[in-house]
């Protein structure tokens, strides 16, 4: 069998647009004599549609939509994901589907089974669960059709139990090809399970398996596509590229020339950082993006990949010193807009900053300085930033990373306004490891801006660790705490770490919940965001009541 | 049969705490010689605890809370509201229970059937379901133990279609009496609904009911309590005081007095929104609240909200007039203020506009006056509430109603600036309502906030209406498509409106989305706040591309 697997980058909710791409891509299948084609889950919506679902006449037109590949299917077989309605059973209205099509002619659904409703996944908001595996007869084989978390219940690494396996039901059915239509986000390190999971599934079905997945951002998710394509022993034989639009043309009946497959997961993180800024501008229809830079790690990693996701024409960075900052930090930022050719300009703050102690001195009733001072100096970057934004255009970056965000080490509309969070999933530790890997080949970041302390530069000779721990000390909080949903006891026995530093980092966390509400939508780049897939109480009484 | 109901105000995740209060109500139970003592729904950990769940320290703590209940229990059977671990099958590690104790035992757990998953409810994501229904013999009656959901599927008006009627099964069981813990959150005019359901109930089963429903305010949902007796022939006998915590005490044997029950809509809502604002700042240990006074409608309903909430005295007004400020808003501002015995601090802000003008003109490159200015006023005066907030912990109420929210008519990191966004999810038309509600009696708002056009005063004689449809207009769309999830089509019908302006506003709302999740968190007293159980994309192609 030849098959074409396209892996496309579909916009949420253009439904016209996407199916565009779909009837454009059948066609190129079409010229390269493909017999089976392939589309991602959901691909006519794009993933995930969220409450676009439930309006009627979102559906309705989905349903028109499959209509027009159907009409486009002459003589081939295609499955591509889409979202039916459930005229079938009680429960929820919607089926999360596979339409499986042959010739102009409408073979049938197979709905998926395991819903995910975790971490960013609330499926049984909107779908009711298909009941049996199917397989679909073709030129004398079975294809076995499923969708995404189907496959996944097989494996021991799984995110979630459920009740039942579906594999296990396959298996009975005994298919000659399994084709699973996916849209599986992106976490850094993942693609590795990836692999692990399907491979299990293909040896215990004794059939080769196409994974066709999603690729492009929809706001805070990432997909990597990375479909795949294994045989029957669960051997990976081939995969498409990541994070671009791509697609795999296989011949079941050839032998595989042989296939390596090397993983660089920084370069994949890296990647997935500059698509989630290159999807968010391009389908907001907006082109330029504008940032502050403060002369440290986190502003210059943002400036980096907002250079290789936008063009650095488009980009436009602002210095924006007050009485704090210091010579260096000035310097090293024109030296790296220089290496990165972005246009730098100057807005010196302290002028203002001056203004508004004034202003407020009769307020403030004599008391000291304390971060109040510090935030005024990063509202009023925050508020140059977008009024520059609203004036010309720009989208403002924000660039606090995930462990600032952690501890709430951010000003709330000050540096955390923006409309994109690039770095609110990327912890210090790996803003560092993602700075070396950008200069691996050359210079490109200043030296001096890796090397020195982290500091806001919001009061004189200020350091982060001032008020926090190391941050290789938080950042292990953070991965046990956020990321694996450890108790502070776990925390502290699983990384060696002190009892107090421990409980007054968790309590930091769930203090700064307030913050994290109120900032940009970030690029999920982890097991566990902050900013989408994560649900705390601003107002409880467990932690640091 | 001598029943106290608890109607407890309990705060999320304070386990020790709720329990407490738990312990203390059974002893005043006692001593009113109550037999049977009934608590809400998730009494011990408040709801929703939300991802608190993931956590294992958090449901072993609770196990170990629910058995110092246990041991409180002496000759008393008590129904109480918990979460416990599932060790007897398969799926989600969790079910959300009801612990029915007797004379310091454990008689079983009854956990619920049906789990919301949908508005603001994702019971999925951590609960698997309870199959059977249960009666438990008390002194040779059966008494039957249901949670919320469970009893709402038997009525025609429901929010979700279920399987299965667990009202049908527990039919079979013949209770004697049905004990229902609830937290069911208000929106305006749910409560007769809920009187509806309940009753239909009864009729169906022939057995008195009783309702224990959570009170209280956690971060946007509003609990209001309103607890329930209900004979077996479904006629309401009893109801407590709302909004508060109350209990009611019910002797089964005993005639009724004569129960005549009125509802003021106006009052539920102005309740609701004095309790989200009291307990926002009591659950999170703050006393005092900040605002910008603009003269306008809003931020005087939230001044009257937040005298309630908290006393005149804990709160602060801010004047900060610009150059487009009118005489008439500062003397109304004056008046309304003086009314409610609050201090009004002014802070003038048009030398600092002119300073963000001068120095922003270089880079704004001699283009004209536009939204830009606008923002900037008002994030001026975002800073300076901000300032204060820092400096003399107040938490800072944000005043943006609904309608505003819906436009996008607010600026983000300016008048949305906030720990609460009090009208939120108060449309203008009701804004005007409560305002004339507040001066049934006497004027405490003054009459010309209430009469005059509304206007930002962010420009030059301007006025909403510039750029906006008339208020009832946007908030019929309001109603229709964000409460009701119609399609323009049928709003066009239903409210007999332009369809070029139906179109427009939708456009507008999908177009806003960007800010309100930047947004403060609101208050929900509506069927479908934006602030909680909506999720849309940001980044979409289905309305105005």
């Amino acid at each position: 069998m030849l098959i074409y697997a396209s892996q496309l980058n579909p916009k949420i909710g253009a439904l016209s647009h996407n199916t565009e791409k779909i009837l454009n891509a059948i066609e190129k299948a079409r010229l390269e004599k493909a017999e089976i084609v392939v589309f991602p889950e959901s691909a006519i919506s794009g993933y995930p549609p969220e409450d676009l679902l439930l309006y009627d006449d979102f559906i309705d037109q989905m349903h028109q939509e499959l209509d027009k590949i159907i009409e486009a299917s002459k003589d081939l077989f295609i499955v591509v994901g889409t979202i039916r309605r459930n005229e079938e059973k009680q429960g929820n209205p919607l089926f999360n589907s596979a339409a499986v099509i042959y010739d102009k002619k409408l073979l049938g659904f197979k709905d998926k089974s395991l819903l995910p409703t975790y971490d960013v996944f609330v499926e049984k908001r909107y779908f009711e669960s298909g009941d049996e595996q199917k397989v679909f007869d073709f030129k004398g084989k079975k294809i076995g059709v499923m969708i995404c978390e189907d496959v996944w219940a097989h494996s021991e690494n799984v995110y979630k139990k459920y009740e039942i396996d579906p594999i296990k039901d396959m298996q009975k059915l005994k298919p000659d090809l399994l084709i699973n239509i996916a849209a599986s986000p992106y976490y850094y390190q993942k693609k590795d399970l990836r692999i692990e999971v399907f491979s299990k599934v293909s040896k215990t079905l004794n059939c080769p398996q196409i994974m066709c997945n999603q690729v492009g951002a929809n706001d805070q998710l990432v997909f990597d596509g990375h479909s795949m394509y294994f045989d029957k022993e669960g051997t990976l034989i081939n995969v498409t590229k990541g994070f671009v639009e791509d697609h795999l043309f296989i011949d079941t009946e050839k032998e595989a020339p042989p296939f390596s497959y090397k993983v660089d997961p920084l370069q994949d993180l890296y990647n997935a950082l500059v698509l989630g800024v290159k999807d968010y501008f391009r389908k907001l229809h907006f082109s330029k993006a504008l940032m502050g830079l403060s002369g440290g790690i986190d502003s210059a990693l943002v400036l980096c990949i907002a250079a290789d996701a936008l063009g650095p024409h488009n980009v436009l960075a602002l210095n924006m010193p007050s009485r704090y900052s210091s010579l260096s930090s000035f310097e090293d930022s024109n030296l790296l807009a220089a290496n990165l050719r972005i246009e730098l300009m100057d807005i010196p703050i302290d002028h203002m900053y001056q203004q508004y102690l004034d202003l407020l001195s009769p307020a403030f009733q004599g008391k000291s300085f304390d971060t109040t001072e510090e935030n005024l100096q990063a509202r009023i970057r925050g508020m140059i930033l977008m009024a520059l934004s609203n004036k010309l255009e720009y989208i403002v970056l924000s660039t606090g990373n995930k462990s600032e965000m952690a501890m709430g080490y951010v000003t709330l509309y000050g540096d955390m306004c923006g409309g994109l969070g690039v770095l609110n999933d990327v912890t210090k530790t790996l803003v560092y490891e993602l700075a070396k890997w950008i200069n691996r080949k050359k210079e490109i970041i200043p030296k001096n801006i890796i090397k020195k302390a982290p500091s806001a530069e919001l009061r004189a000779d200020q350091t982060d660790q001032d008020t926090l721990p190391d941050y290789s000390i938080v950042d292990k909080v953070i991965d046990g705490y956020v990321e694996d949903h450890l108790g502070v006891d776990e925390i502290v026995k699983k990384y060696k770490l002190d009892e107090t530093i421990v409980k007054e980092l968790v309590e930091r966390i769930h203090r700064a919940e307030y913050k994290r509400r109120q900032g940009p939508p970030g690029i999920r780049v982890s097991k566990k965001a902050f900013s989408k897939g994560r649900f705390f109480p601003i107002v409880q009484g467990w932690i640091a009541d």
